[in-house]
């Protein structure tokens, strides 16, 4: 019985990370992901708790939903989580979350296990479509469908 | 049930092979270590024997061990494996091995998780082990215990 | 009859900038550079009007000005531009650009080629250009000699 | 007028390659294919003239194709090209690319322009594509048809 | 006689940091730590007196310390220094470091050297150090005791 | 009284190889350049005698020379060096300079420090010159003259 954590923003939650939570979570018995409030980051675009609604409507049943304010360690802890898992796209983010899994298995003895994202979606970032939607652009084409439907309402385009 | 598969050359088997296998091997049901001929590469230390033979001192129990010479993906699906672990050090290994989890993933569908290396072994490389030792240069702090003799045995130092 | 646009803050215009207009501006019949207005960004070193103003004093003829506060894909659209072209002079540098040409591709279906800066330039950055002269570094090696005369006027050295 | 170069080994031409041409063609007057002869690589998989006939198959009318073995800058002064073009997919093809483009600018004032590809070819590599098809899996994903067929006829699969 | 200077902002003063100090002090004659006052950088978690009084308990004798509010490279001239030396750990950290090395030799002639750090510590950042300290998590396997102890003060955990 | 130690093939050794040695020799009391024999290497252009006369052509004095055929933390005993000096250029460079640094630490405890070459030299590989060189082109912009000569002696162009 292994339990997988898959913690992050998700402002807004794309087809990047919907791949990640569609590979990996077949391979573990138990699947949560944790929206980080993260109070620090100026310019959300979406409070928690529509993230939490939006990431609901997107990745079907098999996946637990919680929010947190806390270290990852922390969450892993609260929910029982045997390993963390993070999607890698590129040379910055790995350099990046190799980091944060080496000091996440210093502070709580948890592993992390590295997703590779497909090449379709190497791309994506959060920031990126946070900017192309705020010049009006369309992004429906970089997000799931109830997002880009949110995203619309919200900014036009 | 999910099985995962760790294939590499392992030759030799060293100190940052076996932190994948101990990282990983408790997170899956099943974990099977492949050792590839690979009879293209020139200078082998070991021959596939000894290096299973090495393996198998190394590991303990909850692992089975295979030899192959064919592609990754067709031992998987001969071992019923649902997904493929490799170790990531480094910038450069992650290139290449995002490049072939791709690859991999669109020959057969199989996902690959990468496992990211401890900060005391991230220097470790095989290539770097093998010259160290054709030169006698001692290198018992890079290999486990059983390698280290073996490679005494072999080349003195 | 080929048209390519190259878009940036150029706060200040530097020498690697200089050195993509006279590298790349004879390949193609037209060239646009468009400055990007930016407005998110804090701590602009020169407004606007001053940027087009040291541009057109360093690029001489064959070269037309836009100024933009809309994505690059539109500026593109605006000005008949079929190529985006972006200087490129580090890894970091690379993924970044990378991202945003695969998106830009997306959004509308324009190419991005990317001109290797040359190696005496490698180093220079507006942000680090900026750092120097806010200090009173002298920063007229980095910069045209229009450019290295407004940024002593502002900021002595 | 300007002529782009696109050099390269082509063994085999996949489809990142065909992306470049179809990319980059349109932006240039003239595009010239150079298939470099590369005698010191073993193992070629096939040999210069069953190349070229594969590109052209592949690539329809308006470039040409020229077969070189000697040094990229003397084949661009040949075919009269202006600038030479290299398609980048990962960042340690992006610094290989940047060494070659400043010492091919150092020997004769010639220009490169990267061509960034697209995602769903930035794992093909024509190496990894040899090693699939020695060992007999189906690399029709990533080449194009008449390369795939070719291919079949000498490997099977 | 040759002096080095090792400037940076430690806040906090890590084991990374105290790694390059025992590593290169020892092969000059002269060390000198600087401890740059940033005024721009927002959320120091320690003033600079704060952070020069850990760094001295911290380091032991054979090593200076002052305080800057300029540039490098007039430190590196106000104290004597021949070279500047940094730390490097990881790929982002190095073309940084790259940058601002050619730059300072280009302003004013003076050399940087490089020091690599230990496996052990390559995965901390002060930025890491800080938000993990800012949720109470426990830092002291990272910093210097005197360090861990000051921060227990301030922040609990 | 520090010594360093500059190991490499330097076949041949060019400008960013100079670069190293008059960068870092007036920081160390003694200097060494160790040319390594590298018998595995095929192809090599000059012999052993021949870059070690190349060298002290173009180094001038303060600088010491000695062939190696072992591993360069043993001569680095045998000489009584205190730190090995070695020169990084670009991101995959430092990869696998830092694995060696590890690797030569954890045999010896003998530290490494890296030197940044310079912009004009950072295209410069001892590959990229032998090959340009064996197609008979003109490589005396990126080697100093008493190399250029033999080279041109050698190979004409």
């Amino acid at each position: 019985m292994t339990t997988a954590l898959f913690p992050g923003s998700f402002d807004p939650f794309h087809n990047g990370h919907l791949e990640v939570v569609e590979r990996a979570r077949s391979l573990f018995e138990g699947f949560v992901v944790a929206v980080v409030r993260n109070p620090s980051k100026r310019e959300a675009l979406f409070d928690v708790e529509d993230r939490l609604e939006l990431i609901e409507a997107c990745v079907g049943g098999g996946v637990s939903l919680v929010t947190t304010d806390t270290l990852t360690v922390e969450v892993a802890r609260e929910v029982g989580a045997d390993v963390i898992v993070r999607g890698v796209r590129a040379v910055s983010d790995f350099e990046n979350e190799l980091q944060m899994a080496q000091m996440n298995r210093q502070l709580s003895g948890i592993e992390t296990l590295f997703v590779p994202t497909g090449t379709s979606y190497s791309f994506i970032a959060s920031r990126l479509i946070r900017e192309v939607a705020r010049y009006g652009g369309d992004v429906s084409a970089f997000v799931p469908e109830p997002v880009a439907r949110k995203m619309k309402e919200r900014f036009g385009g």
